[in-house]
């Protein structure tokens, strides 16, 4: 079955967007989603930036939320920002590694931008991260414990560096096999459509 | 009639796209354009960029190219990045704004993002500037003289002002008659739509 590899941070708010209709979108063009959670933190970092572009280029982060709540509400999808933007996205980057191998990786991701983008919660704190597993039928208490271990901090460290190699700057971006990036979530049909006819 | 106004830096390339199909698109809703030449770089400035974010950021500058050339395919219109990138674009932004009263914006607009864009000309260069006036049958001598004049510089220093006033940071953006603003080419559609329905 085709691929398309779905690289996101639970930071983006464009990535929210991209995460509650990547699922369907690929089934119907007979693609399926790889989850490839990382952090942006670094690789801002290594741009000289200390925080989100939408905190540091105030125009753009006014922009940003308007553009979003237009196109949220033309697809009939709630849409708030939590009270501090970015959240730390850590903890919960690495609860979805840790939900990759048990295939709970879709639903969680979903249910962690919903929480985040729609209720306003903050998802750098264990009981929302652990009320959100519980939600999707999953044992909360294993499942972050299993999230502190050597092997899921060094997997997600290890993913940041990929998206790196690959030349991501930012969320969502999409990953063709070929290797064909396209960055945004008004790029998804363009990277579903490519998946399906070039990257055999 | 509706209007929109198409606010653009003649180095942007994503404003090359949209240059070259504004004006059917919102021909065929009953939009008016009003072109909005500006300058991005005291813009950039003011945010700290010395040059444009392409320059800053390589992984973005890569991926600006296979994404616009993706694009510029899928519409069977040629691109070529320029050799030196971003043009320094203040003559060409100048000589547009002389056109503004004489009608001959659009056809001019287009003009220098095909020489630019198209066959890789240097449009800070007089000359490139002159044989494009020719060729789209405008007096390459007086239209280069008066876009000199005071008034005209001044023009341009006062328009590039608006365009922060009106919050824009980015080219192109499409600004509706209520202030409503749209950035980026890919936001065309859903500008001359919130023209028609919404900013009445």
């Amino acid at each position: 079955m085709r691929k398309l590899e779905f690289w996101y941070d639970f930071a983006s708010s464009y990535s929210y967007l991209s995460a509650m209709r990547i699922e369907a979108a690929a089934a119907d063009a007979g693609v399926a989603v790889v989850y490839r959670p990382f952090l942006l933190g670094p690789i801002f970092k290594s741009q000289g930036w200390t925080t989100s572009p939408f905190n540091l280029f105030p125009a753009k982060g006014q922009y940003m939320v308007r553009d979003i709540t237009r196109v949220a509400n033309a697809r009939g999808l709630p849409f708030r920002m939590p009270e501090a933007f970015p959240a730390n996205s850590l903890h919960a980057a690495r609860v979805a590694l840790a939900g990759e191998s048990s295939g709970w990786i879709a639903p969680f991701t979903r249910a962690v931008f919903e929480a985040e983008f729609t209720a306003q919660r903050d998802i750098a704190d264990p009981t929302v991260l652990a009320s959100v597993l519980e939600r999707i039928g999953v044992d909360a208490q294993a499942a972050l414990a299993r999230a502190t271990t050597p092997e899921i901090k060094d997997g997600l460290r290890a993913q940041t560096e990929t998206a790196s190699t690959h030349g991501i700057f930012g969320a969502p971006t999409f990953l063709a096999s070929d290797g064909e990036l396209f960055w945004g979530d008004d790029r998804l049909d363009q990277a579903i459509s490519w998946a399906v006819h070039k990257a055999r």
